[in-house]
């Protein structure tokens, strides 16, 4: 079988007056959107006209549940249970279903946004809540997490379809988790650097560690970023080297 | 036919620690409840817990949109234009449909809240276009407005079930609209004379304005509330003496 | 005596992740900075490193109290009472007098943004009402408000210093107000027509209405932007054309 | 030297519809008042009306800030940097102060809430950016923290004269730290233990660990609740049974 690979990216984070990342243009070079729900960017009316973009594109269409923390974009670890994650979740994934039925459109995905997406990652038990409130609402959702992580561990279990996400632009630790943004070598700036990292992980499901091993990965959707000049002509780069060995892009829930 | 109503409730008003209401007690008494979403009261767990308990109650469950002021509770009249009314209904009933999923139940109506039921009640674009995002989120929603109220004339030109809406405890002008609550005769705070006002509208479809004269209007639903002794009392009462007349009770998506 | 007059810009509009504005570049050609106060625009980080910056380019540092509305920037009118009106301004002021205090500054005046500063200009009672606030957390501030408008007469009256603000890029009516920006005439976009309808308000207190008339106006204060391209080269144009008309440019704190 | 205490509140917690606590009845027995801001709990006219009532009971007025989480009501550990700290509370003692200046009044001291408060207990780091917000905006209000903790210590070196505050109602550790509200004997619910518990804090600088060894305390100010019948019975107690014991109860600010 060919490889294959999705690639994804957090799209509708603007909110009222505020405006964030380059919705449109990036939307030509990815297969899947991660549409912020309001809570920690985004509001109705973008989340309306995100959506819109999106099926134009037929790009798959994802929920991007965030932490109730809007000044702080969602980034910020809060000491939350699993029934509020769980709440804040069927919520969200609620609202954005609300704009994806009036266009007449479908879900796709659910992949949690910054702080939430990390501590799931490691926390079995909040994890567990998160793809419990995803399968309550939609089992054929798709749910996204880290690769390896505790999350997508939660979603097999749960019975969910899982996608396991790489990161072409951070570095691995010999555990399969990304090095600390602390660390000075945490990101990968070279873009052929980390073209060849995604190459590797798409085709021999490996990824070089920090300390030189190698380490098993599975990678079925690719972070990617539309922020800044150089995020974007990343977006647009690796398309093309991906296919260029022979490896498929499509959206997820088309091969998953 | 034999004559049958509505009652109908706003619910789930709670929010965090702030609690609100006699919610439990409530929906022993009414057949329709509209749930708050967050925007001016209610909050992710307060939905999922109304929701069951509505469920479990067999209890009509209906979308209770209101304007984005929390501190305002949704009653100070805004300035929004129809795209935003339109997004901000979307957002609500998606929101709430999240949870009615989750708990495998299904939704039956929405009932815009405070400023903007108000504001809808007279404003014909803006019940456009909130008539159009209840029927581009769902076709078979039912959408509540006061009796006679341009945003039951904007549901039925849209194409969806509308349920004419009266009030027990308010008075009425000639012209079918409610006394201002700045009028010292607005409320009604005989529990009989409430409930005669009622029996009424629903037996002959009248009801006597306070200059004397008699006005045409169709009940389908009737408000009631569950704050304080004196409404919960009232609740109590309504069933029964609307019963005793040989009016039905039940909820509107049975019988509209 | 020479003509003199004051140039404010709003300031300090990011939130968050958000950036807005050209904070640091557009203090330079400004006398006067309205900060936003975090309930239409801003945030506690935003304020600390604008009231710095403010300080640092001695800039007259004011209050720019918006109504709780961050989706809507404050932009939309809600019907408030007069009592929230006060209280809204009363806890701006506050807060950023907090910043001020941190860094060694002071406070110099108070201009209410957006719908709270339009809504203010035709109503008397809601004008009381702010100026009673600024009046009662400290006196010594000079209230910003359109010239001629309800605001300066009822700071006036109330006893504190005010400022009549006008506008270089809007036109005016007969009776002094603005165009409504719903009018195709209501913007000046020819730099120079805008200059010189600012030169003619601070020489001869005139302005020539959309009519052709001459409408007799005050003017303390002129609105500058600092958003986008066009905005930031007329206010570097705009100082240097005041002063070579021997228009002296100052911050009103000095003046007043 | 005669023995002597201060007794102090949470207040002002209400918001917008919702109301939370018996402030008028509990301001009858406690001599210092913390007064919410409007980010966990609390909003402009709560804030306005609780410093009204403070002052007129003449109670120490206190700065409450808490983290922005509203609907957590500043309960749940949030990762925030001590640069976060340091301006939400610059900002909620601004916000206040502006209401006391408007009423004439004067701030006494800063509490920090709920989890900020616990969070800075064992933190130096961002005890020391709280004190440090204290001491920019006034350095002569009082810092409260958990008697022996780390924000007392970080209060101390930043040159604020500082507060320690024990629990009537809770029980300690051998190291002076509370038994954690997980464990089954962490509240005292009998009264009498209470008010004996307080009183040995005060007189002998000493309170029994749940292990039966002494530990020394200081104690300057007590935490009473007001919410809650027995709370309430509690607080009426309190100050009866400490003057029997020839204990002073005086605001903080009158004796520290």
């Amino acid at each position: 079988m060919a490889d294959i690979v999705d690639l994804n990216c957090d799209l509708g984070e603007s909110f009222g007056a505020y405006k964030i990342g380059n919705d449109e243009e990036i939307l030509d070079y990815v297969t899947s959107a991660n549409i912020a729900c309001g809570f920690h960017a985004g509001d109705p009316a973008t989340m309306r006209k995100t959506v819109k973009l999106a099926l134009k594109k037929d790009i798959g269409i994802g929920v991007h549940p965030g932490l109730q923390d809007l000044i702080g974009f969602g980034r910020r670890n809060m000491n939350i249970t699993p029934q509020e994650a769980y709440d804040l979740v069927v919520y969200q994934i609620g609202a954005l279903h609300g704009f994806v039925r009036a266009e007449g459109g479908k879900l796709q995905h659910v992949k949690p946004h910054g702080a939430l997406f990390n501590m799931a990652a490691k926390n079995a038990v909040l994890s567990e809540a998160i793809a419990e409130a995803v399968y309550q609402v939609d089992p054929e959702l798709i749910l996204f997490g880290l690769a390896g992580s505790e999350l997508v561990k939660a979603g097999e279990k749960t019975g969910l379809r899982t996608a396991h996400e790489v990161f072409s632009d951070r570095t691995y630790q010999e555990d399969g988790s990304l090095t600390s943004r602390q660390e000075k070598n945490a990101l990968i700036t070279d873009h052929q650097v980390a073209i060849n990292q995604v190459i590797r992980m798409v085709k021999e499901n490996k990824v070089e560690s920090t300390k030189g091993s190698d380490v098993l990965i599975k990678a079925h959707t690719v972070c990617i970023h539309g922020d800044g000049k150089s995020a974007l002509e990343f977006a647009k780069k690796i398309p093309q080297a991906l296919r260029s060995e022979n490896i498929e892009v499509a959206k997820i829930g088309d091969f998953l």
